[in-house]
């Protein structure tokens, strides 16, 4: 049977080199796509008010928006500034009602080792706005990201990880989980689990390439790598998802190049067959 | 005060493209380092037994045998090579003296997206060279391999998994911990306690570039990273670690191009000022 597309996301990332916010929307609804998932700067290039009407009239639904985080800092000042920037996006989150508001933790500040202390930083960071993102009625979810990027990106890099800021957080808090970052992870069903419905926020789905020829921009449509997307799909589902499937593709030598029509097309093919 | 040069090893590959298995001894020898780590193919190069004598002559000692493993195929044939290739590379270590074989998983067969069933083989493989390894006095090392390489090189990516796998095994298996493959891990301090002196049975050291350019071929030199080696090397001794240090880095863009004598004084100054 047919998947429902009103369950099909697509992350304006994985078009990111041809269609701007417009483009997207008008291009996912007319391939039938019901959600996306929006990045700050492209609020930012049209302004938030016009940003939501957009999306409003779009009819789309907003799956996530991407990103805030990046809490370790080597000064108070900086972190204070990645605290005023979260609280900004929280905002935005909730007035385009955005599904999740995803919570990248951030990497090593410049110039330093402290593995430990920079996920104590993040744990501190997210605490601080925990509180008001709850007031503004925004979930933040955690997101892990691949270990490849813990020294730069993000040493937030296993759905256990997430899941023990999310018990230490309470309320509102959850994880994305993105196929791409967790495959490999041996705890990966015990953690969609331990997670259960009301902590899984969003399912980011590509797939892992074989070879991959950058750490960061050679991702893969779903169905052109090894991941088993079927099988994640089903431990989300029975621990109770029901949100949507958001395609997400870093995609510099191949699906940034393409007709973003047929990228949509394939996107939705890809849904249908290979997730 | 300094550290003792006899528990310094650097692995061939980190001159692999200047050296070959006689360049090294001498070289490595001639810099005061205290072992080497051998590729099973520098071996053939020169024959088995000549190999031997060399090694012997050198007075250096041997910290690895890289490497045997990738135990998981699309048919039984596949499979009963893979042992039997694991089985004549005991037989080399045992011939040059080597600390360990280093065992590397290997990643999902041709076509195959059954990490968990990929996982099941290497176990199953492991499990059928164990007592041969035992019998000629091989202690085999399991390398957990970052996670970027699950799917095409390793697909025991965590200490956690690899312990697993030890304790399943029992006398004669232990870890290689290589600091490039496991230093993200949150896990990392608790399974090098739990592996304890008797199953620590090799330590790697280079280091994670920022930006790394390569997925493969762009270690760091010790120092010109974000890993933590002191830190991780404390973990180390503190669980009864008095193995060697080995230097093993994969560089196409810079250390494999510079003088080979250079990389050795270098590796040398910065096991010294950052390990």
């Amino acid at each position: 049977m047919a998947k429902d597309l009103a369950k099909l996301s697509i992350n304006m990332a994985t078009v990111q080199e041809q269609w701007n916010l417009a483009q997207c929307l008008d291009g996912f609804a007319r391939h039938g796509i019901g959600g996306i998932a929006v990045w700050r700067h492209r609020l930012a290039e049209v302004g938030l008010k016009e940003a939501a009407r957009m999306i409003r009239d779009s009819g789309l639904a907003v799956s996530g928006l991407c990103r805030a985080g990046y809490f370790a800092a080597n000064d108070a000042a900086g972190r204070q500034r990645a605290l005023d920037e979260f609280r900004q996006a929280v905002d935005e989150a909730a007035t385009i009602g955005a599904a999740c508001l995803v919570a990248v933790a951030g990497g090593l500040p410049e110039g330093s080792k402290d593995l430990a202390g920079t996920r104590r930083q993040v744990w501190e960071g997210l605490a601080k706005v925990v509180e008001f993102a709850r007031a503004a009625g925004v979930r933040i979810a955690i997101e892990p990201l691949h270990p490849m990027y813990a020294a730069d990106r993000c040493c937030i890099n296993t759905m256990t990880q997430a899941l023990d800021l999310c018990d230490a957080l309470g309320e509102g808090v959850g994880v994305a989980v993105d196929c791409y970052h967790v495959w490999w992870d041996p705890e990966l069903q015990r953690g969609i689990g331990r997670a259960g419905k009301t902590r899984l926020l969003a399912f980011h789905i590509c797939d892992w390439l074989v070879p991959t020829r950058d750490l960061l921009l050679d991702r893969g449509m779903m169905g052109d790598g090894v991941i088993d997307l079927p099988l994640i799909r089903g431990w989300m589902q029975a621990a109770g998802y029901d949100g949507m499937a958001e395609v997400e593709i870093f995609s510099a030598e191949n699906w940034w190049k393409r007709d973003p029509d047929e990228v949509c097309r394939i996107a939705v093919e890809r849904y249908q067959s290979a997730v």
